[in-house]
């Protein structure tokens, strides 16, 4: 048995991607192997609630309750506390501000913001507090915000607009030309408790298929964290979130065209030779390994396309072979 | 025509018991002419959230939407965040602080507590967001907070506890010895804009028959709001809370008696004389109406009964003729 099939698996993450990632992971190697260090840059606060998307969707997609045909929040989900606020949003032509209801919480999905706002109010770190929230799903793979410490992205645009992230990704759907991202907060962030132990020993680094410039730069970000990936370069595996040139969900391929980089696995392959070995790409950019491995990356085709946890779990066993072999 | 049957009329108002005399009340005069001046010392945070339940008791039953079996409430409620939140509680055994959920707030409630959360955090005033509300439920009457400043009513217990008023209320079900009331705050506090021109100018102050120890004495105690009232003491009517030496409901009578006063309509009486001339009490009291004059109050018997708003309305009547009388 080689230390892959014992060792610890360390997963940078972002929101839903990673969190289709992780189940399939969890599948193929157990849930005790697994550490995510997942992005809080997305984190916000909306009606006085501390919400941090990404955690949440690793969450509920480990406990299995998320909504698999929305693609986001909890299954079997109700919003008659969205109605009720849009009530008074519409009778007071409220449409600016979180009071306008365009950051949809559900009823079951606001019972976590609740209890995570409640207990950072007593005093917990959001650490700790994550760690309670797996625990209400009897999760046993280990959640780790990648730090404590608040992270905000700013979205600028080309028109000159100053977006939070949730701003940019839910209100106006990231349907706009951006001209920077940056990260607030980060320079003076410290990696939680357990982050850079979970890099340094973990057996393969996974960058999961996530947005790399707003959900894996900002973990990368935090001081520390690039470092202790990138002096495991050779145990890092990253999987392309850009198949035929488009995300599979989200705004990767158009953030990356306006801000200067190539929405292609090449293009990938470039933005992560730096900290990662090995580059997982789709059957459908087969024909682009080549490109990848002129980047400096070795590359492994595989069917990445998550369509379900058995497949994702042959994404992960295929990853974690990419690195055992080297 | 009377000054009474086309003037302003103010109230003085706690939660349920205010609540439907207001609806009452309205049903009488005409939601035009009513002003209710409402206490906010109940107020709280409860997981990051601004609650106002004595405000929201007035809102949703001036709206018909309260729940009336339960008490409290909308009606058609669902709890689904509780029960979210409750998941995490249990699996991590938090049974203090308001993450322990024993503070219940209902799906559609919430909607309402986020609203106000956010307009508060977007630098609207409580007196603000309050007739913003009640715009949101299409609400006639006027209802004020007694202050935009926050008060808190902290109960002191004779086993040497301080609690928050929604500990000593809901987690304890008023079922401690109490030794002392006090409202942090109140001092400071200044009456929010209208509340000093509504008691000046209406024809008629009712003090409903709510809490006179937590629910009615905090807004008399915001300063300036006594001297106004008291000012006016010849077009003051309380209605008693008190019927039969009981509270109909809560803990008017057992507070009265762990601070020192007589649980009674004469108790009531004395309670009330420095600030109104007349006092409505019920029916089942018409024994004890010389002991309230002796007090120094007219007294007027009614069914003070509050089961229907029919009947309430007629309360309402005699309550406002029995100063156009004087």
């Amino acid at each position: 048995m080689s230390d892959a099939d014992s060792g610890g698996i360390a997963v940078l993450a972002g929101g839903v991607g990673a969190a289709k990632f992780l189940a399939g992971l969890v599948e193929e190697v157990g849930p005790e192997r697994v550490t995510a260090v997942v992005n809080v840059a997305d984190d916000t606060t909306v009606h006085g609630l501390h919400v941090s998307p990404d955690l949440d969707s690793c969450t509920y997609t480990l406990a299995g309750a998320n909504d698999t045909e929305r693609g986001w929040g909890l299954r079997s989900e109700t919003w008659l506390a969205m109605e009720s606020l849009g009530r008074y949003a519409e009778a007071n032509d409220v449409t600016d501000g979180d009071a306008a209801a365009w950051f949809s919480l559900g009823d079951r999905d606001l019972g976590t913001h609740l209890y995570r706002t409640s207990r950072l109010g007593a005093g917990l770190s959001l650490s700790e507090v994550t760690a309670e929230i797996t625990r209400g799903w009897g999760i046993l793979a280990n959640l780790l915000p990648v730090t404590d410490d608040p992270l905000r992205t700013r979205v600028h645009t080309r028109d000159g607009r100053e977006l939070a992230f949730q701003e940019y990704f839910v209100r106006e759907r990231h349907d706009v030309d951006v001209r920077a991202v940056q990260v607030d907060g980060v320079a003076d962030a410290q990696p939680a408790p357990g982050v850079l132990e979970a890099l340094g020993t973990a057996t393969a680094v996974v960058i999961a298929p996530s947005n790399p410039v707003v959900s894996i730069d900002p973990v990368l970000a935090v001081p520390g964290v690039r470092e202790a990936v990138s002096a495991r370069r050779d145990s890092v595996v990253a999987i392309s979130p850009i198949v035929g040139g488009h995300a599979l969900k989200g705004p990767a391929d158009r953030l990356l065209r306006d801000l200067g980089h190539e929405p292609t696995v090449a293009g990938i392959a470039r933005w992560y030779a730096p900290v990662a070995s090995t580059l997982v790409i789709d059957l459908e950019d087969a024909d682009e390994a080549a490109a990848v491995e002129a980047e400096g990356m070795r590359c492994v085709v595989t069917d990445t396309i998550m369509r379900s946890v058995g497949v994702t779990a042959d994404l992960a066993a295929t990853a974690l072979e990419s690195l055992a072999g080297s």
